[in-house]
This record gives structure tokens, C-alpha cells and sequence, in this order.
């Protein structure tokens, strides 16, 4: 079962339970989608489903194997296979993604950062060289690169979308808060903390209806 | 019309605009909706709706002055009241955030860090000093302290949720990848960063629906 199709909003459910089981699993060999829900605060129904749709490991009563379990999410998310990965922009929040451990978990793996600025091109970013922007297709061929961060401010967010795109790159995160246009076989996928921020601003003021 | 309830739909669009019209504002004086639309890919009525929700400035067949619509967005937003912030989590992810300073254009002010790691208190993150937890109610009175960060693993998480809570914190941006439960009273915006990532590796891997 661990081949089929998921809907994003289950997809986007996975991290969690893989989170919460690989803390619990020494205390707790094994687990039911109901356990998971409660811990969760999600529906009991909802979880059943969507551990369903990507491991075949559980049964009726008895529940799941905790680690079985865990093998199986892993293994759909793809967290032990490696996408090379190159990020654009080497300010305070590309340096600070680079200097983040927490993605290796799921096989993402930066192998260059890139600027356009003079001053900050051959410096350090967490452990990499920050390459001229110039070197960018290059990269992309010899690391196979497969997914492109844009951590540039928002005035440069397309012309660097449209470089990834031009050298292949299918997969884009975007923290830069604007709207990207890409072709349709380019997903984008949006980090706004800016609107983060102005949900619980208003929350805080009392006017979000 | 610049007090009136938006939705969180539209809020999250505003910074969108924010952005786009302060890039834009030394050539372009008056400003459409249509245009905004246009230059975000967005829908034209959609735009027409959010802009006339916070600000009454815009004039049929004139648009708006950039100007005043920069500055109804601004005082919209509170991007100029400062809204007194901690983060929990003294770790790459909260050392990230503290050291980034877009923040600041929407009155974020992070006035403290805190963690329970001996290791780390007492060290420096961006320029502030970590404090123990042991600090966190008094500095959240002294300072007005209003809204909570969030920025440690997974599984202390919702303990550190609750002393915020505790402590009169209602708006909490949370980072650790897990679900808290809190009072109806208090707002939390999750940031998932292994969702978006869950969902970028598998359009890599053309299994999302």
C-alpha cells in the first residue's frame, strides 16, 4: 500500500505522527490510530486513513508496530533518500536554514548556497561557500540538483525562481513574501512568515473575525 | 473603513501587498487594484475586495495613491506598535529567527530568549542573552510580554506552550512539528517546516495527487 497516491493534506499530516511516534517509541512498542489522534488533537477517523494510505502494517484491534510503523512513514517521506538541494540567498535567513540541522531528517541536503552580492560571495554560510550566482548551473548539473530554496528578499524572488527554473529545478520553497509565476510542472511551495505574523498581530488586537 | 473585521484569508494576503507596493512605490505613484493583481498573479476582484477592506483611500478609474495605501496597510498590519515577543528554544531554529530581522517591519520585537539546556544559558543568540525558563514570568511582566515563540523539538513543545499560557501569553508561533493544545482563547500558528518539505519531495518524486 506504501506506493499510493496521498492528498497533500495528508502528506502534509505525515511529519507529525513520524515526530510524535519516534519520541514515544521506547515507551511505546505498539500504537493505534486512535492513541495517535488523541495525542494529536486530530480526528480519529482522519488518522486511520491516512496511516492506511501509506502503511499496510496495522491490524484490526491490535493496532500498529510502533517501529514497523515508523519505517513505513519514513519510508514514504523519503527521509532515506538524499535531494540535493541549493539555496539562493545568503542573508540572515539563508544562513540561518543552512546553519538548521533538522531538515537532513527528511534527505534534504544543501550543497550550495548562491548570492549576487560582492561582499558576501566567498564567505562561510553555516559550512558552505557562497558561490556568485554565476555558478549556478553548473552546480545544478554536477550535484543533480533537484530542489531550489529562495531566501532573497522579495525584489529578486522571480528572477531567481526564473534561473532555478531555466536550469531545471521542479521543486521550489519560496520564504521570499511574494507570488511566484511558474510553469505548470513547477510546484512552489509559499513560507510566509510575514502572514504568520499578521494572523497573530490581529489576534492580539482582537479583529480577526 | 480601516477598522473593519478581514478574514485570515485576506489578512495573510496584506503583507503580499505590503511588500509589492514598497518595491514599487518610486515608480509607480498611483496604483489599481487590476495592476496589484496583475504583478501577483492574483485574482482582480479578490485584490479590489482586501485593499477596499483597509483602506479608503481608492478612487474609481484613479486607484490608489501607493503612498497612502503603503501607509493604511502599515497601521492595518501595527506594523508601527512593537509587540514585545519571546522565544523558547535557544537551538539552530530559534538562534535563526533571532538573528533575522524582517520581523522587525511588522513590530516584532523578540525581548528574550529562553531554554532549559544549562549549556546554553547564559550564552548569546543574535544579541540576547538565553535565560533559564526559570526567568520566563518575570520578564513576560515586565515587559508586556505579548506573543510566544516557539522553537524547541517536538516533545517539549507543549510543556513549553503551557508556561506560556501560564503566563498570560494568548498568541503563540509555533515551529516545533506537533500539534498543542491550548485554551479557546489563545490563537496558534503552526509553522510547519517538515510539511512543506514532506510536500516538495514528494512533487520531486510525482506521487502528490
Amino acid at each position: 500500500m506504501s506506493e499510493k497516491n496521498v492528498s497533500i493534506q495528508t502528506l502534509r499530516r505525515l511529519p507529525l505522527y513520524l515526530h510524535y511516534l519516534k519520541s514515544v517509541k521506547d515507551d511505546a512498542p505498539r500504537i493505534s490510530a486512535a492513541m495517535l489522534a488523541a495525542a494529536l488533537g486530530l480526528n480519529d477517523v482522519q488518522v486511520r486513513k491516512d496511516l492506511g494510505s501509506v502503511s499496510g502494517s496495522g491490524r484490526p484491534k491490535k493496532g500498529y508496530v510502533t517501529e514497523e510503523l515508523i519505517v513505513d512513514l519514513e519510508k514514504y517521506l523519503g527521509c532515506n533518500s538524499v535531494t540535493n538541494t541549493v539555496l539562493i540567498g545568503a542573508g540572515n535567513l539563508g544562513r540561518a536554514l543552512l546553519s538548521y540541522g533538522g531538515f537532513s531528517d527528511y534527505g534534504l541536503q544543501i550543497v550550495a548556497a548562491f548570492d549576487n552580492n560582492e561582499n558576501v560571495i566567498g564567505s562561510k554560510a553555516g559550512d558552505k561557500a557562497v558561490l556568485p550566482m554565476s555558478e549556478l548551473g553548473r552546480i545544478c548539473i554536477e550535484k543533480n540538483v533537484r530542489l531550489g530554496i529562495i531566501t532573497v528578499p522579495a525584489s529578486g524572488a522571480q528572477d531567481a525562481c526564473n534561473k532555478l527554473v531555466a536550469h531545471g529545478i521542479t521543486a521550489i520553497w519560496n520564504f521570499a513574501p511574494t507570488l511566484l509565476k511558474v510553469p505548470p510542472t513547477v510546484l512552489v511551495e509559499n513560507e510566509n512568515l510575514a502572514s504568520s505574523l499578521a494572523v497573530l498581530s490581529q489576534h492580539l488586537n482582537d479583529r480577526v473575525k
